[in-house]
């Protein structure tokens, strides 16, 4: 398993830790009768998705039996007036929006890979959607959880799907961005939206990222409910003309896309062309159908790759940092000092509209002296989040990679309830051990 | 304080639960201390905001000491590129938005009272506006919390205000809606919205509870960013013209609000007229300026009074219940008719974008039969809801009342899971002792 997922960067898990056992359930009840055997045999259990994370979620650091997911992939319960569906783990983001494709409806939260949905709300993922439908956090309405003794919780209360509560304590949201710490998710029910009527995307160049930044908060200032608006510096921008034979301006541009109806979208656009232009931004080059628009996002969401091609035979790892919007052109203009001073290949992409970024390293998995610097520059990186009053994981989640950054940034005591937590519900430390805490 | 809060109805809560000792503290080295000195001697602490909780959570059951913290009253740290403030738990909505007033920014949360926010965010509170900008779930960034033993915990870490993190569990949507159970509320970062640039409001009466319903679940589908849709029945429009001088069809009425610009506004209006039209609902009368919105906004404000006035010298008691949208007219018509067959007092009024709705019992509490046909409703009403995939509470809370309600809603091992979430947090039962488990 671990071969098939891309590999991370952080120091000690570039190795693959393969679990003892992988097993393939089919049901709730063989999960649970599963975890049962494991929990009498003192055996961690570690949940697998896609394998699609970036922190070593997935990793067996303590060997145990691995939990594949993927032939639990069922859409049950679709229920359009409700604008609510459940999913079997096994399902992931794409295949829920095929299944819906005749309903009008979509699943909009959109981290990039083809993740497992249950997998997503494990690690509280969001991406490019995120600043106008939220993340995982805000979207998913009940699960359905095999803890550690192998008992079935459901964290609302069985079938229960109201788009609001405030019956008791939020369990839903305790398991959601738990990593598998804490239960297996057997099951999401999931908010649904209606597909907008139409959609454009845009992509603008601006002379600074300050000036990039300005014109995000001034657009967010001014309620522009915009769908997407994604930030990528001259680096990136660069990588990405040469991957995919384009000639953008090797500046920092943001990629912006709307959502709605023809009239409320021609008012998103002049609006938003007022805001870019007051800020030196280039003219707009509009895409309004499917194809136009999948060429432009298709450098984006091509990034990964054009960063990789920068050079051939190296491996990648993407950085995650968030930070309050403001504070964005500080960071941003500060890491790209420490990049290019330290001899690094880190194109920055980011969902910019969150205060959320990436750098996409590019490094050298044999060169054990440019793996210690990206490993040092991460840390440094997350380091100048935490002093902005911002996180060290904005989407990736904690993992193995950074404990000790999550230390710093929640502090002792929080960290001490999160390890009271982890013990009242995992006493053994059978659930994905080794991650988070 | 009891004899201060609206009195509820639930059978034993009539009573007023008044603390031993009541401590105004000014600061959370002061509420920390004296959660120390309970801590040391085993006292009973019951946090107090407002007192507008409708499910008798500030009762003070077990006797013991009642904090309340309006001394602490500060508006701190407001990031208006960032769309955030901070604020201590003596700060209401309305003090929030008065301060804020110049900024061109607001924060939406609107439950009815001008309760304070760390009181809404320990109930998980909503409101009128939780269709277009979500309920305290979605719009906490961080708390500030005084636990059982006078230590003070950071949710998100001190001072952290990202807009997203996946760092850790979600320590945060823990203490939302804990009801003061788990630990005492003395800061809240929270979102901040842009206000929008125009605001219109207007009523529609139609034929039946299905059309004004079907007209909710078309106008959610079309993708109107609707920012208020309230539902009331004919009872209620009734007691509402008798109490304010109107004249609106006495038949099952939509309010909408919808907020944007002009061009927006003007779509919005007309995809929703085309809607309502085609369920039978009546013309629009609009309102734009602010004074005629405020006339037309009171009568739905007001509808707890006009209800009271239905009956001189009687008492109300506000019920809340949700379900998923597309079972509200089946659940609100079985519900007339169970308070015409019971002899009931019992407008209904709703957020009906969410599935939450109200019925606001009137009743005389000095005759028993009475008081007790209005609890078997309630509980009949609850079930109701819990035979229809929703909740028991929608935005109340659970506080005393519910308990048991809770319990079928989440069943024994939800309930164990926070039972042990409680034990973990506060062996000793000294967090508001009595409410929600």
């Amino acid at each position: 398993i671990g071969s098939r997922r891309r590999e991370t960067c952080r120091g000690d898990t570039w190795d693959c830790r393969p679990p003892d056992v992988v097993v393939w359930p089919r049901s709730v009840e063989e999960v649970s009768a599963l975890a049962k055997i494991c929990h009498r045999h003192r055996l961690p259990i570690v949940p697998f998705g896609t394998g699609t994370g970036l922190e070593g979620g997935v990793g067996a650091v303590k060997g145990g039996v691995c939990f594949s997911l993927r032939k639990m992939d069922r859409v049950l319960d679709l229920h359009q007036e409700d604008f609510d569906v459940t999913v079997e783990p096994g399902v992931t983001r794409k295949a829920l929006n095929s299944y819906l494709r005749d309903t009008g409806l979509w699943f909009p939260v959109d981290p990039g890979a083809d993740a497992s949905l249950c997998g997503m709300a494990a690690t509280s993922a969001s991406g490019t959607n995120a600043v106008r439908y939220g993340t995982m956090r805000e979207n998913v309405l009940n699960l359905e959880v095999v803890l550690a003794d192998g008992t079935v919780l459901h964290t609302a209360g069985e079938g229960r799907r109201p788009r609001k509560t405030s019956a008791g304590y939020n369990l839903t949201n305790l398991f959601v961005g738990s990593e598998g710490t804490l239960g297996v998710l057997t099951k999401a029910t999931l908010r649904l939206y209606g597909i907008p009527e139409l959609m454009v995307s845009t992509v603008c160049s601006f002379p600074s990222v300050q000036a990039a930044v300005d014109s995000t908060v001034q657009v967010l200032q001014a309620g522009i409910p915009i769908a997407r608006i994604e930030f990528l510096d001259d680096v990136m921008m660069d990588a990405c003309n040469r991957f995919s034979g384009l000639s953008y301006a090797v500046s920092p541009t943001l990629f912006l896309e709307f959502h709605g109806s023809e009239k409320s979208l021609e008012e998103q656009v002049t609006i938003t062309e007022d805001i870019t232009r007051g800020n030196g931004g280039s003219d707009f080059s509009w895409a309004q159908d499917a194809e136009t628009r999948g060429q432009l996002w298709k450098a984006r969401h091509d990034a990964w790759y054009a960063a990789l091609a920068l050079r051939p035979g190296c491996k990648a790892y993407a950085t995650d940092v968030c930070v309050p919007i403001s504070l964005l052109p500080h960071i941003i203009v500060e890491t790209k000092k420490d990049l290019t001073e330290n001899r690094l290949t880190g194109p920055i992409a980011g969902h910019v509209g969150d205060g959320n970024f990436h750098c996409l390293m590019v490094l050298d998995p044999d060169d054990p002296d440019e793996v210690q610097r990206v490993h040092q520059f991460t840390e440094r990186l997350a380091r100048r989040a935490l002093s902005l009053n911002g996180t060290c994981t904005g989407e990736h989640g904690v993992g193995l990679g950074k404990r000790a950054l999550l230390q710093e940034e929640v502090g002792p005591l929080a960290i001490d309830v999160m390890r009271r937590l982890k013990a009242t519900l995992d006493p053994e430390n059978l659930m994905n051990p080794g991650k988070i805490l």
